[in-house]
């Protein structure tokens, strides 16, 4: 078994992810990459943040096979959606990431771009609505108008977007190494588990 | 939060789930139901032993909604056909298993049986392919014809069984608490992590 190098964290929205991430990072003494990630996408783009941020985890309709024949084929570039482009240039930038340094990774597929490393642990963490409900209530001052609604929603455009650009099923066991209810065991008990997971064999 | 007072583990079938379980248990003190959960129901019910383990967790087709119909409708008796009857057994043995003391109870839908408990945590164990051939090699001896046929058909079959008596997808992160790669990260460390998430919050 090859020590852990990466850190993949897939979340559902307002379950505590990129505090995890954040976490787990800084105890590695590694790079934590999630609104980095918006920025390197933005500088290399020439995308506006906001863009990235709706767009580059979140989607409203699926149609994977379309596009991962478009992305077999070297379609890489100007023939495709922005959107599409979108998601090529975070899967080229997520493998050059992963390359070059030790680090965490949250959302954006990482556990599936990176499928094929066997230094990659993949957690997934989800919670319960009431405690994700407090939590963006705590974390953005304000409540949406309806906020389970709003949950629901972010979670089926992540699922969608899942789904779209790896053909994969979001939030199936089988695809993570690891996966813990952060309402139920806390969050400061998800970083030490992360963090006992990742130790090496 | 209650304190963890019963741990169920549903697992893929040689993913050392039982394993698992049986360490658990034996660190916590506890009892642990697996084979023993058989052997109750042997006797509660008059059915084989061989007739319970290959029909009270595997099952050929689904229909969910009609059984939690008839269950629902009180229909415990006789005019239930046969695996229906044992499923009626199980559920009310797991209900008094749970009420009565702590312990740890492996597969046969507890974690579903037991959803409405504020002091139950529900665990899942999956591995690798190759990871649960080599296990059921070296446990039972000899190998099926075609291991992974053989394998694939059991989590067929147990996907199957928990759809028709739950109306849930099997292997549905949301469903637990914890669920871990047991190839990933080895079955000592699987053992302490799920004694460390069941601590007392």
């Amino acid at each position: 078994m090859n020590p852990v190098r990466i850190i993949t964290i897939s979340r559902e929205f307002g379950s505590g992810g990129r505090t995890v991430g954040r976490e787990v990072a800084e105890r590695l003494g590694v790079p934590c990459y999630d609104k980095e990630l918006v920025a390197k996408i933005a500088r290399e783009s020439g995308l506006a943040e906001e863009f990235i941020k709706e767009n580059g985890e979140y989607a409203e309709s699926a149609n994977a096979f379309l596009f991962n024949w478009a992305l077999a084929a070297g379609a890489g570039g100007g023939s495709l959606p922005v959107s599409d482009r979108l998601y090529v240039i975070q899967h080229n930038l997520i493998r050059d990431l992963a390359e070059k340094e030790p680090c965490v990774i949250v959302g954006r597929c990482a556990d599936y771009i990176l499928r094929e490393r066997s230094d990659c642990m993949n957690v997934f963490l989800h919670a319960d609505m009431q405690f994700r409900i407090d939590r963006i209530l705590r974390q953005y001052g304000e409540a949406p108008e309806k906020p389970e609604k709003f949950l629901l929603d972010r979670d089926a455009k992540r699922r969608t977007y899942y789904r779209h650009y790896t053909g994969r099923q979001w939030g199936v066991v089988q695809n993570y190494h690891l996966t813990l209810n952060t309402a139920f065991l806390g969050i400061e008990r998800c970083v030490d588990m992360v963090l006992e997971a990742a130790r090496t064999h």
